[in-house]
């Protein structure tokens, strides 16, 4: 362990059992420690810092003040051929979808196309890993959540969305797939939450101040209210992320996950909406060559990026994760 | 019919009356002509002019070419219990969608889940007028087309993505479904056109000349690229967009579409993506007195406005509409 000018450096397996330390040593048995354990990592692997450690306070806060269950034990249910609902029993949501996963793939390989309900969860982390992990298995993967109510609709000053976050992953067989997560706000809270602690200023359009007036400050948003980025084209996908997180799903909108929150600070409730599509089934054998003739010209375009390049470029490294000091020393004082 | 400064104003019942004319007379059988005229007159009921009468010159232009199938008998295949394959004949799509909705509505009913992809069509139209049929059924509907290589990925300066709409319709039980239609390019090319023909100028950031350098005039857009709305999230969905209208689809990309066209200004050939959920099932029989909470709020928020409102209150008034005299004049020119 490196101390560099307010940063620490880990290795992933540092960052490993840093994280098992705390999350077994704060209620949580090994299955979700373990699926927490992969979360946290592979955030801080692929350079996702508002995903990765930042959040282990925030989980921590909520196993000690009881509203989330360290020992839940996520069950199956199937509606319809095609439906899943998984009752995620009260737990942080990586080890209910790393449950949902494998039969949501089994269903969409078998009629084409599947959804899944996750239900009664508490989520904090990106979406990659969900859409990846069905990507990897050759299906197209599509998932949103909703969150806490801290975004206007277009035209409103009332904060209704969450950050409402959509994940799309397609498959590339024998590459990295093609990944988009990104924020229906035109920043996500964990993002205005870190330039808030580095003292840096967020761009116009990002929020407004408590008196409804826009901000670069990201102190003043926190207290005020985030943006949908795009304007009304941005604002309509927060409300279709907003409707398929919870109305489809059947778990909390955004505004009574915060009525129904104890202000732990850790994630409120609610549910996930995830989708797979097996894209061998409906467009036939030859999809994979067809699109990569069509990426093929997306990449020979300059300045043309594909999204979660990065992501998987950084997952490459197997140099230390340079992470901040303070919270390093958070970390380590939740454990005895 | 009555001139009104540039405009002439129609009824609903004449509109109907002259497409049926213009379409019957240039190459359309009774299948192939009801379901046009009930897309264009649907598009000027509701005030979408950019999708009604606007485009029924490229719509004979594609007949009289022989691009397009006049007589198209559009055929549905299953490849799995969920998905459904839906040959266009190479005509239109509204046939090939008014076939495909009614099997897709059955399958998500019965699996939860229905995805079809529309092949081997030309499409012109708004997405929303499938997107609302399955909404009528009680269903979440998603679909999305590409188009011609008009836009540049974000931080790009090429070409390569159509301006890949995107529509999602949701159910509400004895009230207008909540409908999202819109173009993932800053401006969608028929309003562009529009206001190059009006003569107006369009807002920065809406696309670059042939030169790539920014413009407000739509004629210089038109000789030049489109640009995503949101930077790199706007472009992120055009390429979803893209990957679920070509790839998963088994249709041209945009690009491909560019290269088979034979350029007589009418649609292009290209598939589309339709997906059907039952939020019934996935989230279960109290899906739609949750959601109706939900809208209690968004609509109590001064400023804020559901997607597709202006839509249905345009649609229930019985008014001529005014209509560009010169687009009139260049339709009745299109029968005897």
């Amino acid at each position: 362990m490196v101390t560099l000018r307010g940063g620490v450096a880990l290795t992933l397996h540092e960052i490993e059992q840093l994280t098992r330390k705390v999350f077994s040593e704060n209620g949580c048995d090994a299955a979700n420690t373990e699926a927490l354990v992969r979360t946290v990592v592979g955030a801080e692997r692929d350079g996702c810092a508002s995903h990765g450690l930042f959040r282990v306070p925030g989980y921590v806060s909520s196993l000690r003040s009881g509203k989330v269950n360290g020992k839940a034990f996520p069950q199956i249910t199937r509606p319809a051929s095609a439906v899943f609902r998984v009752d995620g029993d009260n737990g942080f949501a990586p080890l209910a979808l790393e449950r949902a996963i494998p039969a949501l793939a089994d269903g969409a390989r078998s009629f084409g196309v599947a959804a899944a309900a996750i239900r009664r969860v508490y989520h904090y982390a990106a979406l990659w890993p969900e859409t990846e992990a069905l990507a990897q298995e050759g299906l197209i993967g599509l998932a949103c959540v909703s969150y806490l109510p801290v975004m206007a609709p277009y035209g409103g000053d009332q904060a209704l969305f969450g950050t409402n976050p959509i994940s799309f992953a397609w498959p590339r067989p024998g590459r990295s797939p093609v990944v988009i997560d990104m924020a229906t706000a035109a920043m996500a809270q964990g993002e205005v939450q870190i330039a808030a602690r580095e003292g840096r200023s967020v761009p116009s359009g990002t929020g407004l101040d408590r008196h409804g007036n826009p901000s670069t400050d990201p102190r003043e948003i926190l207290e005020g209210l985030l943006l949908p980025f795009g304007g009304h084209k941005g604002s309509a996908l927060a409300l279709m992320v907003e409707l398929l997180a919870a109305g489809a799903v059947g778990d909390y909108f955004s505004f009574e996950a915060a009525e129904a929150d104890n202000g732990d600070g850790g994630p409120p409730r609610g549910g996930e909406f995830l989708l797979a599509v097996s894209p061998e089934l409906l467009a036939g054998s030859g999809y994979a060559e067809h699109c990569e003739a069509f990426f093929h010209r997306y990449e020979a375009i300059q300045g043309a990026r594909l999204p979660g390049a990065r992501r998987h470029a950084n997952r490459l490294s197997d140099e230390p994760r340079i992470i901040d000091a303070e919270l390093v020393e958070r970390i380590r004082a939740l454990v005895d």
